[in-house]
């Protein structure tokens, strides 16, 4: 009933919360976050296919901590939600979201629905017409460490992409070291599997995935775009982008080496990345002097930490390093992280898990 | 200065703790859940070889987390400290542990050196003489679900080793379920490479371990005569027990299948075990009717779960199937369950966090 | 034409060999052994779905290494082919088999199909009436190491299931050690995923498998019977046996690990176990002395050998350890090794591939 | 007694050989091709610290398969072998090479330590000065694509490294293709944990590397002066070279992803790859109409295939994709193909080994 909401601005005591598609790896992930929030509570769970059965039958790891059923979207009536989460395949969310905006309900899509400005791009990477063109001007897209202040105020957060979250947090400090607007930049990516979803698929057996490595998106991948929209957004408009994703025998955790054009000593480069970060929660910069450890996907897995490290290719590269669990701050845990900021909630509620490392 | 235990018995804001032996698997585990625990706080933390260097530097993914540097265990002083978490290995901590008894700090300790009661077979098992015969005496064995009281006002806990923990939480109810006292028992039981601990050895390279499996302890494991010992504690004194562990190609997780002559009825069993655990916050029962899914390591991991289930072998035998987390139920999360007890604290404290799975 | 065979029964210098079902593991695994066998030439691949595109698309790692497209199973001509490989799925072979043997081809069956000798055994664990039951009496049961004669004449040969394979060589011998015949047997066996075949379905996918372990099979296994039928034949006619197989975190390689009421000295049970295979060139036991290391199925991956050892439990318990790989020895290996049989060929012939270890 | 070399020039049948260090990745799989090659007969492996000790101890996937003790280098006969495998760590090699090559053995060296031809570049990168450096110049480098006359003749061959081999055989078409000489090459590699060796390191633990990502050597590798001065001798003097190269959570296995400012249509590049490597038989080039699978490291493993692709990314930059298995053609395969071309046998002699995929 929208009723949680406090008149007077103060932070609510709970507030009731659905997920649109719960049976894939991302809502796996954001139920395991907000099962233990101190605020969101989760009343609704859909799945079109598995409506009716238990959503522990599905996730037998939360048998004995949840009592839902899976229900169809339809089912989910809105004025008994505050807040939703959309965690349905692309070009789903947009044929969802209007609806529940128009009844009150805030929402925070996980998909790509929303991200990018332009709807011709969105039809020309992802095959369809947008059908709620408005919602893609309105959306905030949901960088928090670039964008809290709009985050907070919005209706409709469009949650950021894995690969976009780890190179641009990588790629923002080098704007204010000195990068040229036309700057070369290849971002080499790797991701763990869990990135492709839970596919009843031949492609993702663990006979394919495990001990093998390979390249893909060669031929243009859909967060492309979207860098470069996010690189646009901090000054870097006409940079030329070679991006080339790589899937990774493991199952989360994203890493992102990204070569790039730059003529500034590298002690600068990190001195502005340490600045930019300085009082970020989930960002963590390597030291000045270069004695930290390489960052490794392992020292953020299962939070929603980033950590950066830079470095010097030949000159004048500049080579930037970025690991992120690509469930939690690449998609769940940097949706939970926007909708704190959202309702005035600490912004590292239900996030302050450790990594899971080693 | 042990300053912090309410004289009125009530329950402390604050208790400052120690991990003599931070830079093992179960070490970092113990720092993953006490650094977000509400009310132990971490004031020292020992590595002889390390001692002097960040903790962090050590374990990079608590960079950001943990300003403490590593100290010798000598310079840690025993009025400063309310409890002490032992992760030294075995036969060290025998050498440790009597002082801060006597000082009056409370001990947690992890490793083997105070869980068998006799200490011929300490000797017999360890190849060493035991130092402190007279603590192996006093040291409550820290299975919560079966020494809750005593383990409340203990001085000296002996936390399980993971093995009998997996075997005696789901061999307990078949004492209930009319298992004979000389039935015959075989465990075969399978852990994750994390239970090796973090030793430079060429046996636990990735190369040795990835995308293999093998028996080991063929000719007799040391938790042979801990699960004898707690199975005497349970009832079944004269059983024949032939136990196998075997090494899994995966990081965290053990899994138990126990075979046992047991005449009664699938459903009896089941029964039986499901009233034994009912209460208890971290054992789940698979349900009576046999429809739950098995329980795989996978639905525990990173959590302080333990899940049992029970099938019909070959009659009259009874297959039982345990499963948790080495490192959590079966090592640290089992630790601060004890910790948590000894100071009346709610047994679930900094112990929350849901299965990281999938 | 079924002319390669030489008229005086001499060795063929070549033989054209079909594949039925190529594009599954096992089929895959036959192709990595037959396209570089000495007399086994591959002139036909079937796969329904998929007729009409390149082998090589479908196994990419073939690519440069065959020529031939995939046809559907009607387009092969029975006289073309001297032997086929039949890798369907269970319950299809039956309704190929018939044909290929009234025409004179051989057959190397490594579906269920024709490895029990009870149709309604069949029926009640594969859950349809089967329709060639008088090839079910004729089929040859193709563990080479107990039955070489009957395969080298037999038109038709069922390779035995990977648990069967694995369970009987480790037994076997202790039949001549004096098991008796109603001693109850626990097997408790552990797989690698491919086993499971290469289906698109959601508990293979690598989020399932990896860093994963669970127990399956609880309710009754196909592979029960099959080992029960096969302990009849080796003079184990009421044993109790309780089977038990289990899922591990990688790819091929199979350990079981079995427990056996034997009251016997375990030098003799060893002694017994090296006699019985001193002149198999694929069945390697393990020192009477005790001194080799404890099998694992890294040291068998991607070869055709089994390895064995015994070890003492509480008596009167032995423990037989059997490690094969499951897609070798366990399917297309052993297939060839009984193939190699039934053309009088050395029965190493395109199996001397060393494990690929570490 | 280098009697084995037959006067006339002929096909020897078969010759004596040495492996100088059998106990790490490379030495296992050096046994794992000469024990089934056709030719050459290992009749001596040497080891420090196993001296005495029988192989198979060590190796007990080879149990059965090889009856030779390890010796130390010393015991070793010069006048016994024709030919020696050396497989010591870098800086041990330039000890023991130079004797074995003045008494008539000739030499694969897997070592870094003669391919680098400037003996202060080896010092700068190797940290200890050069002992042989008239060998340095001597030294043939083994890429046989590149330099097979020059190998059949020599008699020291410096088996070129596992990321030069795969990064110098997917650039070398590019200089036909028109790239520049000063053009930016941007290398982002990637290797199975094999490449580390098999020392008993923390770093190396199965704990540290699955389920982790991480890359590495970003103060500068090794590699870099081999792979710089292997592009010199293919017309690439003044290219820039930044080289990342990065550790992958699995076990064999190799990617190089190249980023190369070349201006040329994508087409042209890769009709000149596909025409370069036509006759190599392990050199394998994705179709000129892109619809060749995207290379990935299992249609490589444990064969001495290379597979190479090409794609566009922003202009005017060229994707080199390029999959090597680092223990075989980025070791050990590639040291028995040159030494097949040492001795005038097939090239493919021994390494007829179908990739062990899926």
């Amino acid at each position: 009933m929208n009723t949680h909401l406090s008149a007077s601005g103060a932070t609510p005591d709970t507030l009731s919360v659905g997920i649109i598609g719960g049976t894939g790896y991302t809502g796996a992930e954001l139920l395991g976050i907000l099962l233990r929030h101190p605020v969101f509570d989760v009343v609704a769970v859909t799945a079109r296919q598995q409506a009716g059965t238990p959503v522990a039958a599905h996730w037998p790891h939360l048998a004995g901590e949840i009592d839902l059923d899976f229900v169809t979207p339809d089912a989910v009536s809105p004025g008994d939600l505050d807040l939703v989460f959309c965690a349905t395949p692309h070009a789903a969310a947009m044929a969802i979201v209007p609806s529940l905006i128009e009844a009150g309900v805030r929402v925070v899509d996980l998909s790509a629905d929303f991200r990018l400005k332009d709807p011709a791009a969105f039809e020309a990477w992802y095959g369809v017409p947008h059908t709620a063109p408005h919602l893609m001007t309105e959306a905030v897209y949901g960088l928090p460490e670039f964008h809290r202040e709009a985050i907070a105020s919005a209706r409709l957060v469009a949650n950021p992409g894995c690969y976009p979250t780890a190179t641009l947090l990588a790629l923002a400090p080098l704007a204010v070291a000195g990068l040229a607007p036309d700057a070369r930049i290849v971002v080499d990516a790797k991701s763990g599997v869990s990135g492709a979803g839970r596919k009843a698929s031949e492609a993702l057996l663990y006979g394919q995935i495990a001990e093998n490595f390979t390249p893909y998106g060669l031929g243009g991948h859909r967060h492309h775009p979207e860098i470069v929209q996010g690189l646009a957004t901090i000054g870097l408009t006409a940079a030329s982008l070679t991006f080339v994703p790589h899937l990774l025998p493991m199952f989360r955790g994203m890493e992102v080496t990204a070569y790039v054009e730059l003529d500034a000593p590298i002690a600068e480069v990190r001195a502005a990345a340490v600045e930019a970060y300085l009082d970020e929660p989930f960002v963590h910069v390597a030291a000045v002097d270069g004695t930290s450890p390489v960052p490794s996907t392992q020292t953020v897995r299962a939070s929603n930490q980033c950590r950066l490290a830079y470095y010097e290719g030949a000159p004048p590269t500049i080579v930037a390093v970025s690991v992120i669990d690509n469930l939690v701050k690449g998609a769940a845990g940097q949706a939970v992280q926007n909708a704190n900021l959202m309702y005035g909630l600490p912004e590292t509620a239900g996030l302050e898990r450790l990594p899971a490392a080693p």
